[in-house]
């Protein structure tokens, strides 16, 4: 699962495969849980597949349950996975990874400018009512999902997550097309939209492992701080990339985020530092109705400001901050490994 | 709030006044929860005041959480509204209405083929993107609210509930456009869809009174199974007020339904007994793809097979077997008043 991702090393190698084999258990809670009595029902969640990505969420609510574990060293030694990795660590991770997915299928959404200008493309979708109804389906199964556990603790973490991160969608839709948006808005919108769910998945690990009763001990506390400071490193590397990376290496369409109208953190940083500004808000407004022509320019004009090195370097302080955090939770394994993924989130290229 | 639906005789004041009383806290409830920090989700959220309808959802928890109690009459003599209406049954409440109006947000997200054909109307709304995203922040608040409660179970009950009222839409819209649908099929999207939800509401009340554990018990079995007739009841009257009311009685536009190619009893039962079947299902196939001039000729036609009436005696044996369903209960005046409740369902004209 982290492979490819990450190297491991050799000492990290036994509590890899603890998480490797929840991981397991998760896809097939996954899969257990959207199973419908209703063929046409099934058929619509195949769809769902296409949206399989890195499953950040559900592996830091595994990494973040192990590493919560004062015993897991001897645990490791003792080869007690059962007791490191248990139901409410993989239905935690199951419950994450779906509330996620739901987003990424309303994020298809379209409106009705966008199927002007890009109608084609959704053809590949079944229509924007049944991405609505899907996301719906999977938001619900999650929210039943995570009931099934005895505590209502995690429902609320989940519910509460969720509501935050709709408010950052909407204060990211209200602020569509402003080109003079600035950074206090820009990283509200991070926290709430991306950081808010990161946060709550590494949290609801650290409960699963601690007793859902603890959200105020200190160890749960640093791990979803650990959480929300890498959930904005991540989103800030996906804006970077969204700029700078080519299809065939990020997977999706770049200068996406400008087409739908939401000015970035390099953009930001460089309409703050431009010389030529009135020239580069001309190109970003040709860009967000539509016309592409001008992204060439555009990226070399950001980075004649230094302004995608001034993002990474951004993206690097929150991940720093992050790793600053896990000073407090218990010696062994868990830390180096979440410093790992840490590292990863802003090294990657999709 | 029952007042111009039902007429409620002397003997059932007292308990009006209790249901009335507990519904001021119920729209407390709803709207504190949806009070954001952020001053552009405020306003997005007054959007939603537009859907505001008849509230049955919370009447139904309410009324049944009153009919549940076995010490209804000696509470409402004592004057303990208190110890009738707790913050289980206003919370449960208000969870229901905001899932049901969530989904009246996300029935407003249109299709390519929609947006060309009602572009116009749509203009009202913000587009499709933010109705997404607000029907995502009423259903992950309305889960936040419900996960207040002390037990995981009403989370459970209105996960579940919301995953099949999902999967119901998901066979309606499956079944878009299939002239050939029958009525088994047709019931099982009413149950899914509309029935759901309005059970859960009667077993939440039911539960909000007895206990959470007391999912088993022939009092809130009884209450579930009257919602879920009721539910399917309440249905079939829209689906006839579709075909034949009016703009001005029902506040909305008629033949909506065939229009987004969805087949209804009435017509079912029609093309089942029709000895015109080619003439009527050229004029359905004409009507659902937007063209509403053969409406007339054809509500003239499924007249004539009876099926208006047919439709409503079908809706009358809901209603008649939701009723039945009350002997279960304890004595007192909530049953009367669910029976009105129910007979209001079908007597309705909007």
């Amino acid at each position: 699962m982290m492979q490819g991702v990450v190297h491991i090393p050799a000492d990290l190698k036994s509590l890899e495969d603890i998480v490797a084999s929840g991981f397991g258990v998760v896809e097939q809670v996954f899969a257990d849980q959207l199973v419908s009595d209703l063929a046409p029902v099934d058929q619509m969640c195949e769809h769902v597949e296409r949206y399989r990505g890195k499953m950040l969420r559900p592996m830091l609510v595994l990494l973040c349950g192990a590493a919560a574990n004062p015993d897991l060293e001897s645990l490791l030694l003792a080869g007690s996975s059962d007791q490191i990795m248990t139901n409410a660590h993989t239905t935690c991770g199951a419950v994450c990874e779906m509330v996620h997915m739901a987003t990424l299928v309303h994020d298809d959404v379209l409106d009705e400018a966008d199927i002007r200008r890009r109608g084609k493309t959704i053809n590949a979708m079944k229509g924007n009512e049944t991405s609505v109804i899907l996301g719906d389906y999977l938001i619900a199964s999650a929210y039943e999902l995570c009931s099934s556990l005895n505590s209502p603790i995690p429902s609320r973490i989940v519910g509460k997550a969720s509501a935050v991160m709709c408010s950052g969608e909407l204060l990211q839709l209200h602020n569509r097309n402003n080109f003079e948006l600035d950074e206090s808005t820009y990283f509200e919108i991070l926290k709430r939209k991306t950081a808010a769910l990161i946060g709550a998945a590494c949290e609801l690990g650290a409960l699963a492992t601690l007793g859902f009763d603890q959200q105020s001990t200190p160890t749960v506390q640093a791990l979803l701080g650990f959480g929300s400071d890498l959930g904005i490193a991540f989103q800030i590397q996906d804006d970077v990339l969204d700029l700078t990376g080519t299809e065939a290496t990020v997977g999706k369409s770049v200068g996406k985020d400008l087409e739908k109208g939401k000015l970035t953190y390099p953009l930001i940083h460089h309409l703050a530092n431009s010389k030529s500004k009135p020239r580069s808000l001309q190109l970003i407004e040709s860009i967000s109705q539509g016309d592409e022509s001008g992204l060439p320019e555009l990226i070399t004009l950001v980075e004649q400001t230094g302004s995608i090195d001034a993002t990474q370097q951004k993206a690097q302080s929150f991940v720093d901050r992050a790793k600053d955090r896990l000073s407090t939770i218990p010696d062994g394994p868990g830390r180096p490994m979440l410093d790992l993924i840490a590292d990863a989130v802003i090294s990657r290229t999709h």
